[in-house]
């Protein structure tokens, strides 16, 4: 029986062109959160079902890849339910694992820890254009840093990074899920509604102000809440000095702390950023994770009209490990999304080495042979890419598969010294 | 309740320290490799079932983690069998998953094609020190190269990488399946017993000549095979030139052209290889997989008494994906094995940039927070790595840390400027 060909369903196998600049990307991405004193680190790319399961992956706990359990402990005749047959799952993100890891090592670990992860997640999702089933995150995280020097620290490594990538013209937009709920409460809605309000509030940047009010007022939400709700963004949109109309409308609503923390994360940020993105607060920014708790932050990539990352604070999250809250942000890059924009512009892996290619005709064999693979060797030595290869029947053909390639030169060995 | 902070069972966490190595070898690897004309592709972790089920494995097959059906398609109360509910598994090695790939892109591929795979695999063996569920592989294959250019190449490259990453007086021990089942053929044996004669024959570094001996005719094997098989590896250890000995013996069970590719093989490799390993002609050498067709080899650290890795000629897979052979030749680094090595011999990475900690005081905010972040963010530029992080309460233990983290230098930064 042949066997089947193609990778399964929804994942991808990744070619030679995609590879050299997925490895480029991650280079600079390593190198540069280094420079910012983030230190790698891994986990097992599986994790016990139940840390999947446990409501802080949110819609992405309906999209595990689950483990069957093994040799014994397979009762597949007693099974009732599929949790009666898995153990392991894949995780679905880097978040979960990370709050585990450092759950599990933060005696052996720096306070604060500063976390570098570059790894791949799995999502039984429907796969579409660009988008699969297994991809890769690259995640950068502070545990144990209460202050807002997180925040700054994860916007100023990230927007580097990005940087250096050679984008611009990006915008950080920024909010606090604090400030989202305060918004809320300001104008009457009752807890319990919060989630469902912002899941609307979440589509203004496709439906505008107006389709956000008739939505909530189809969901039978009371009028003057809704006015008064819509007004606070409204005013936001005409206020000069956006923050302070915040701290004005919302005060008595808002612990001031917040707004103070959140301005100097805008002052210091804009303060050395430079002038290759902006940093916009944006009150309509919801960011769907439950476990946010402070801070969160987007990418957007304006010209393209899609995100390119995000995260925030969730300073809830160690506790259910271990009982104890560890203050804890990070900062996720859309990693696939970058390389999917950088393969659309023809971007090209700089500073490459000189790329040589020797072709050597069937018949050279003994010594002959041995002195050609010598002379590769000592190339390979002082830096030279060396191909050794058997020449084609059709050596054309082979010359500009191999220039496709980017082998500029090529040498030729013959058994007959005389064809040279 | 309580999650559970400990990995999977057999499964590990990666430190930071350990981290930097890896990534440092991980960097040498794809470097040196690179040189050799090898380029980086990946596969996804997962493979249809049917692919890793089709007996290329041995008996890696009957360590799979398997994946659950999802959605409609998992149909618990009619299952049978667990091929009734699982349709991916994780993949075993990184073999399989080349070939299929190979398979699916060879017409985008260039003929020969040189692939570097670095990825994790997973077995669901019982865990023991050092061997863990998920683990690193690091391979080197070329498909579509028939002449032994590949296994020469193969080898230099492999043995290339070990040499800058500081090891020496390692062996690569050779032979070829051919060989193997000449000698067997050679001394009589029916070709049905030869997979049980040579896990005997493998364990001849254990238990000696005799012990394999003893073995054999335990096992009922005809007295009268049984010594010549034995004559023929004594005579092998006595022989001078210990290629022209099997050369001899076994002329006409065994094809001249093998012997004389073989030769070449060691000749090429000894002519240009350097002094910093030994390549060894071992009849001994067996190599479990019954997908080798030709070559094999091993790496050994004598020292160490371990294999490090190994491979070999696997003509006849491709074939089992499309119909049509192509020769293919591989060897794969023991990453994990490399990596405890370096490990206890108390490795550092080298060449790391200059590490300075910016230490603020709690009450530093504002402009001056601002003014710090420049500073930093001008040091970096300059190549620095600097970590900003707040004052802890306890300075001196977190310097400590910060030092055994490799900080050498340390700015704090005051509210009140007396202080500094």
């Amino acid at each position: 029986m042949a066997l089947n060909k193609k990778p399964v369903h929804g994942m991808k196998d990744i070619m030679p062109d995609e590879m050299q600049i997925r490895d480029y990307v991650t280079g600079v991405i390593k190198e540069t959160y280094g420079k910012f004193g983030f230190t790698p680190m891994e986990t097992p790319c599986m994790e016990d079902i139940a840390n999947l399961s446990s409501k802080q992956g949110g819609e992405n706990e309906k999209l595990i890849f689950k483990i069957l359990k093994r040799g014994e402990k397979l009762k597949l005749d007693e099974a009732q339910s599929e949790a009666d047959i898995v153990d392991f799952g894949m995780r679905y993100d880097l978040t979960v694992p990370l709050v585990r890891y450092y759950s599990n090592h933060s005696n052996e670990l720096p306070s604060p820890f500063k976390a570098l992860q570059i790894g791949n997640v799995w999502r039984a999702d429907r796969p579409q254009k660009g988008r699969y089933r297994q991809f890769m995150q690259c995640d950068i995280d502070i545990l144990g840093e209460a202050s807002n020097l997180a925040e700054i620290e994860l916007i100023l490594a990230t927007t580097t990074t990005l940087g250096r990538l050679g984008f611009k013209n990006f915008e950080i937009r920024i909010s606090d899920r604090r400030i989202l709920k305060a918004m809320a409460a300001y104008s009457g809605f009752a807890e319990e509604d919060y989630d469902d309000i912002f899941i609307t509030l979440d589509k203004m940047d496709k439906i505008g102000l107006d389709g956000v009010e008739s939505e909530l007022a189809q969901a039978g939400y009371d009028k003057a809440s809704i006015d008064k709700y819509l007004s606070l963004f409204r005013g936001f949109n005409d206020a000069e000095d956006k923050l302070k109309f915040i701290e004005e409308k919302l005060a008595g609503v808002l612990d001031g702390d917040v707004l103070t923390g959140f301005r100097e994360i805008i002052e210091s940020v804009n303060a050395t950023k430079g002038d290759f993105f902006k940093l916009v607060f944006d009150p309509t920014l919801v960011r769907g994770m439950s476990y946010y708790t402070g801070t969160i932050f987007e990418i957007s990539m304006p010209e393209l009209g899609i995100s390119c990352g995000g995260g925030g604070r969730y300073d809830k999250m160690v506790g259910r490990f271990t009982g104890k809250d560890v203050p804890a942000c990070g900062f996720s890059i859309g990693f696939e999304r970058i390389i999917l924009i950088l393969m659309e512009n023809g971007f090209k892996v700089p500073n490459q080495s000189r790329k040589v290619a020797y072709l050597i005709e069937k018949g050279v064999s003994g010594e002959m042979l041995c002195s050609v693979i010598a002379k590769a060797q000592d190339a390979r030595k002082d830096g030279t890419q060396v191909l050794v290869a058997r020449m084609n029947k059709n050596k054309k053909f082979q010359k500009e598969q191999l220039t496709a390639e980017g082998y500029e030169e090529f040498v030729e060995f013959y058994k007959n010294p005389i064809k040279e």
